[in-house]
């Protein structure tokens, strides 16, 4: 008993039979005699609708208009899974971001949330309802529509589930879980019982698609467990929470590859101390996030500097890389986007040595060449030829065990 | 030079080269001075496809889930309409009914607006931005949407022209203006330079569908004139304004007609008095419209009363009626669709002796039975056959010369 947050994706609304077991699963969980309030997503495919519509006017959309357009999905899911859950016989509302008042900074997309006005969900639930709430939006102080950015419904859910101080949340898709890496590259993937937050975190930042790196974020901050599983069966999921719970620390969680960085190399700058500050700083005064980096210092003094940077970034980035380039007075920039980031994440690894030589061993016995390493406390990555992935993604999981 | 408001129907709306076409136009106006309010509606049959949705999940929706649907429509369409303006080099701002507090009644479909809050659209003008409103939406009491029923966008851009003190609100959808006829059934039918208030509203309640009745009541108390004109030409069209400013008075003005009516007929009730009233306010009470109305007193002190109402209210109002029909003894009910009412309407009619007679003659020399009369000061109605609609609309306007 108790309050309980789910979120359902937007795969998990796509249509009239996907949105009436949506309702049933709420109502399920509400006759238990819990307190429910829901998130959903906008239904199927509707967002890449409204993104087309915005296309036929403009490319560049003033993005407090294109907020007013984007979260029109959200307003219709909300009140068509109110309808599904009253229909069924069950007291149901739907809210939206100025209902609620859920506060965001004052820019229009990708927006932080800064505070949640409990009153008018409070007022609800004290009234027996069954809450539906639109993710992906929030106003700010203008009384203005903002949204989250992508993964913006699990940010809304785990904001909510902390802010109504709930006992969990529940985050609905068409995965059932946290793998040891993505079944649909290692068949013998394993669905995690468990995994730790800071895992989680890498996970998501590497490309695991299933949860946002902001949602993990927040419900770490607030110590709030999230429960990742699907809305289509009804198998346990993957349970996300603080580390010093787990009975024991795996050395290596899972693998998780990233095709989406490209590999950036600016060739044969004159060696002078502080280059490699000045072209990072610039990088990242134009908004252009950099992952992995590498220098060489060549002959004749002169430096090759290696880094990656997400594909998405690639347009804009070029202009600004090739500006900086020029003014370092670098001979020449090669860029190489068929490359792909393999990682390992595990929370026990830094008190088991050796992991980072066996990926490495690994990689090798399979003729695969690693062109960039880079490691933090519980995650090692390698940049290698994209071509190669699903054999290291695979040789990888087998020689940590992984599918046990 | 002053505050123009101006509202484009769904038709005007409904595609990219339309919307751009749109925002060309205001952008004209606003370049000789003026500041420009735009009402836009939803694009094309947006409203259509949204209850179709609603309609996938249940066919008797809670109004306050169906606003919150039925309300995305306009906040796509000012936004989309917006980003046109801007693109073309101006600036612009597309606000939905909770930013500006288009206050409604607590009812959430066909509620009338209360009050309009100037300060922010005030401070989007003095920043010299376009403003584009979402038409048809309010908000009540609870912040919850509301939606203001048929033509609805009409009434919001009436309304905002009375609550800002513009100078004339024009309401632009793809009909050129009012016309004497039909120009779909009278083929010379006339486009009308101006017309009263009263005649308007006469022609808009007798189901000539430019312009709801709302609005047009809305805009005579407040005095404000309506301009109806096409978003698709550049021809004049239609100014709506007090009887006052009117040269001359003509006697007849237009002929309309309208398929919508029913003709129901309670037969053999017995006559006892304040039965007719019994029935219409037991009607009344639920919510039934009674148009025309007929009461024959038969032999043996028995009553036929035969009314009409909207085809809209029938699956509803024969309940209703049979019920009453039980209680009053009535013998016998009968329902006759294949009704249709055509009317003439005037300013000057009550002036002019005859008007009525040379109507009921053009009918008769046609061979058209008139089953029902009803008139008022500007307008006689009769109930005819509905297959003698075109002849009878035909007859009436070269009869009275409308199309001069």
């Amino acid at each position: 008993m108790g309050l309980i947050v789910q979120k359902y994706g937007g795969s998990s609304l796509a249509n009239k039979e996907k949105i009436l077991n949506v309702a049933s699963r709420v109502i399920e969980r509400y006759k238990q005699g819990n307190q429910m309030v829901v998130v959903a997503s906008a239904m199927g495919d509707t967002t890449d609708k409204l993104v087309e519509k915005i296309k036929m006017i403009t490319d560049d959309p003033d993005p407090r208009e294109a907020a007013m357009i984007l979260t029109t999905g959200e307003q219709i899911s909300i009140a068509l899974l109110s309808m599904a859950i009253q229909k069924m016989g069950y007291p149901a509302i739907s809210l939206i971001s100025s209902q609620i008042q859920i506060k965001t900074e004052n820019k229009y997309n990708n927006a932080d949330i800064i505070n949640i006005d409990q009153t008018r969900i409070k007022k609800e639930l004290a009234e027996n309802k069954i809450v539906v709430v639109a993710g992906y939006q929030g106003v700010n102080d203008y009384n203005d529509i903002t949204t989250l950015g992508r993964g913006g419904s699990d940010t809304t859910a785990v904001a909510l589930a902390a802010a109504l101080d709930a006992r969990r949340c529940e985050i609905y898709s068409d995965v059932e879980g946290i793998f040891t890496a993505d079944p649909r590259i290692v068949s013998p993937a394993k669905k995690l019982k468990e995994i730790s937050y800071t895992e989680m975190l890498e996970l998501a930042n590497l490309g695991a698609e299933v949860l946002h790196p902001r949602s993990v974020e927040l419900a770490k901050a607030y110590d709030l467990q999230l429960y990742i599983a699907s809305s289509f069966v009804d198998k346990p999921g993957t349970l996300v929470k603080g580390v010093n719970d787990m009975e024991k620390r795996k050395s290596v969680t899972g693998v998780t590859s990233d095709d989406n960085e490209v590999k950036i190399t600016v060739q044969k700058i004159p060696d002078k101390p502080g280059i490699a500050g000045r072209l990072f700083s610039r990088l990242a005064a134009n908004g252009i996030n950099v992952d992995m980096i590498i220098q060489n210092l060549q002959y004749n003094n002169l430096n090759d500097i290696t880094f990656t940077i997400n594909e998405e970034q690639l347009v804009r980035g070029k202009k600004i890389i090739s500006e900086i380039a020029e003014d370092l007075s670098a001979e020449k920039i090669e860029i190489d986007k068929d490359v792909s980031k393999v990682s390992i994440v595990g929370a026990g690894m830094i008190s088991t040595p050796g992991i980072a030589a066996k990926m490495f061993q690994t990689l090798g016995s399979e003729g695969i060449n690693i062109q960039m390493i880079t490691t933090s406390d519980i995650k090692i990555s390698c940049l290698i030829d994209e071509k190669d992935v699903k054999t290291a993604v695979n040789a990888i999981h087998q020689s940590f065990n992984l599918e046990e």
